[in-house]
């Protein structure tokens, strides 16, 4: 746990292992700067169903646990530090913070990733991936990429695994919200791109269709008032519409420069 | 608080209200044997957005923490006292403990709904005849009957209220794991007859229908094997089907009495 070998290779460098073989769990303990006291929740967190040997236990349960705790320690900070934020948003705030892409990026940011043992044949070449693209959205994608669930899985696991060694959520508090930095708030959430899009063209009353030419060209278009003014493409069908979407917001302007007047009542 | 006529009228007695207009928040106090720092937090729990003089504020920020830390500490229960039990399980049992039934049942049981604070037209008809409903199932009805929403929401705004107060998910623990008693185990967990009897048929490799006569009678029957087997009404068409479900569980025997025997490998 303290060799400065682990202490280097689990914060900060680079960001994706090329091994695929898992590194020893101690390191885990040194980025989390916590001594587990049953080892055996540490290395029930890190292992994946593929990965079965000698009877081992999977995450799932960890992860189960951690989801709770998670959900319960951001509402308690947010509802604490926003004391006029409606339920709705208070609701989006906390799912930005705790979803897929979110979780999935402080597994690669601390290096969680490397520990994790599975025998899943594409898993290593998806982080890869993933690594490389949040480089291009520095807080969040807001659906222009997709995260590997695994990555967000063991974080919750881990979480999951302080608290029930623990059994203080104070300690999994101190010890996650430094590794969650930053934190999305209301200043930094952004909309998802589709969401953005159907608003700005209901207030305006403007037409908005999405045209699927998956089968033919893996594209998506977005027709406003039967003119294309975007496309997107990805190899999942939801985030090529997202993308989609992200391209005719850019080129609202050009389009209808209309879209930058105070909105006119109907 | 310590009113003897408030303490008779919080616990046992006649389930419901025969009056509209909310008693003292004092008497929740003492069902909860807790002494609010902030009375306004007690106020602001039972107050539903329908009910609105002078600015006070609804239930609903409370509500959205309580539902979290009431989802928190029931996971916390569960996972520590059912060290093998799956994920899957696990997520069932939590839902038979937190869903609106349930908790509408704790809110009536305990008189939370003489202390709420509505302008709503039909809500005391619907609390009284949910009231009358519960007697028939001691535990829960398993989607049989409706259960008022608003009963459920103030029993989490009031663990909100409790929580936000005291900053204590110990002391919360402690008031509302009685009140929630008996909690649903996995001895005594049943599932919805709609489940069962979906998973029964397709066991057997029976065919099973619903033949939604609604228009006609408000009625929802159902056919195994083209033999009309069951039928059940309701002024919810969802909670009709699942009466129609469990009717027909009740006449399988008479029906089909190979039921009763080990499934064969087809």
């Amino acid at each position: 746990m303290e060799g400065e070998e682990q202490r280097d290779g689990s914060r900060g460098g680079e960001a994706v292992n090329g091994s695929d073989s898992p590194a020893s769990l101690d390191g885990i303990e040194a980025i989390l700067n916590y001594e587990f006291r049953d080892k055996r929740l540490l290395e029930e967190a890190f292992t994946d169903a593929s990965y079965s040997p000698e009877n081992c236990s999977s995450f799932e349960r960890l992860e189960y646990v951690g989801d709770s705790v998670l959900n319960f320690l951001i509402t308690r900070e947010q509802y604490f530090s926003n004391p006029n934020l409606s339920p709705g948003s208070l609701t989006r705030l906390r799912a930005a913070n705790v979803d897929t892409e979110k979780l999935a990026r402080v597994a690669i940011t601390h290096g969680f990733h490397r520990y994790l043992r599975h025998n899943k044949a594409d898993l290593h070449q998806k982080i890869e991936e993933f690594g490389r693209s949040i480089e291009e959205y520095p807080l969040h994608s807001n659906g222009m990429i997709k995260a590997p669930k695994v990555l967000a899985d063991i974080v919750e696991s881990t979480i999951g695994a302080v608290f029930a060694d623990s059994n203080s959520i104070d300690i999994v508090w101190k010890i996650f919200k430094e590794l969650m930095e930053p934190l999305i708030t209301l200043k930094t959430m952004k909309k998802h791109p589709m969401t953005e899009l159907t608003e700005m063209c209901q207030k305006r009353n403007l037409k908005l269709e999405f045209r699927d030419r998956w089968q033919e060209t893996k594209e998506i278009e977005v027709l406003i008032e039967k003119q294309l003014v975007g496309k997107g493409s990805y190899r999942k069908k939801l985030i090529a519409q997202n993308r989609a979407a992200k391209n005719a917001l850019d080129n609202l302007d050009a389009f209808f420069p209309q879209f930058n007047q105070p909105c006119q009542p109907m």
